[in-house]
């Protein structure tokens, strides 16, 4: 097989609407960094069931893996895990499972087993559990499509659940390198000789603009290949050095 | 013709790789809100050409406009010109106004106007430019596509000059209502129940979590028809009061 790859689809009319701002692509892309399954594109869709659909047929053909988030909640627009069953064309039921243990949390907690928290056990036929150590209402995964819920700190921990499901591929490895008063301008030349003479680099140049005396560019260099990287760490350090800029290191 | 929508198409290896936190989907989403103009879709692409064309091409045919975050810098990675010319069917070259304007502006700063910062000046043919007062580089508009920096503040720097090319529709008006120790699964049942009746106002359910004594869940109706959200506004609040919490209306 080729190297693995992932997409994330984020489901959620509030972060379509400017009221939320995402993190949960960058927790996701951070957790797969590691384990060598990069991301390669992310789509975010409302709470329209037709769209959620097409999202993930769009996805789940082209990517090794994919990582929904949001929507698995117990109120009216919790629509993921339907629209999942919808897009595999298989049914949805309670799972006979998730009802016992999320009845017995509830009953620890003295709380009432409404038919909306039920509706949070309901799970695409054929689907896998993922577990919820934060709140007990799990997330599923249907073939290589992981559901996971919106809230970031109940995702990242479904994601510890998910880890071992997943075949990784060679880490990319990366150098990141900060030049305080360094501008893209003056580098550009180089740096794309330098990128061209190494394919197997993949090189990234990041402005940043905090204000007069804070600006700069940060360089990220990824590669598969260790000793390919450490040699274009030695380029883009001497780059920044002719300019004289101090390289720094940052992770 | 119809309300208008529109997509956020973000570019950059740097999102998809989890260095980057996008702000840029929110702040088109927020400077859109007041204009009528909701955001349907939002995808993020790595800088690729083919997938940038792709996924502009997926974007420009179904929504009244489309707006695309960066890679218009000069470096080696900034491909979202020719990519933006490529999907159109346009050539690109200088734009005569813009080397210009960079050139004195270069001039003025005592800096070599290079030729990476000439591809700054590289426009599809036929674009309208978009102005960047904050560091000269241009963005431009094609047809129905509006092409902005990454760095946020130069992005919302654009925005301004692109606001009265927009045609608005019906502003969204919303009410949002923070009920601090409330539960989903407590109001599922009576929160479905008024967005059924209400089939004009849209309402979501966001649940917080931020410790043991910090968590609730936040309620946001959406409508064009103010009378509408506020008989709805007072049937959410009635519904926190019946559980003894007691709302807080938040922007």
């Amino acid at each position: 097989m080729s190297e693995p790859s992932a997409a994330v689809l984020l489901i959620g009319d509030e972060l379509l609407s400017g009221r939320t701002r995402d993190i949960n692509l960058q927790q996701v892309a951070q957790f797969l960094e590691p384990l060598g399954i990069p991301v390669r594109e992310c789509r975010t869709v409302p709470d329209i069931e037709d769209e959620i659909v097409a999202a993930v047929n769009a996805l789940r053909t082209k990517y090794t893996y994919v990582f929904t988030t949001g929507g698995i909640g117990p109120t009216h627009d919790d629509i993921t895990a339907d629209a999942i069953a919808a897009a595999f064309g298989v049914g949805i039921s309670e799972h006979p499972e998730v009802i016992a243990e999320m009845a017995a949390r509830y009953a620890a907690m003295n709380t009432e087993f409404t038919p909306a928290r039920r509706r949070m056990a309901r799970i695409p036929h054929g689907a896998k559990i993922v577990k919820n150590p934060v709140s007990g209402a799990p997330g599923f995964q249907m073939e290589n499509v992981f559901t996971l819920a919106g809230v970031p700190q109940i995702a990242r921990a479904m994601l510890e659940d998910i880890g071992p499901r997943l075949e990784g591929g060679a880490v990319v490895h990366k150098v990141q390198l900060r030049g305080a008063g360094l501008r893209e301008g003056d580098i550009a030349e180089a740096l794309g000789a330098i990128a061209a003479a190494h394919g197997d680099v993949s090189i990234g140049s990041y402005p940043w603009y905090l204000g007069v005396g804070d600006h700069g560019v940060a360089l990220v260099a990824r590669s598969r290949d260790m000793a390919a990287l450490e040699g274009v760490r030695g380029e883009l350090e001497a780059l920044m050095r002719r300019l004289g800029v101090e390289p720094v290191a940052a992770d």
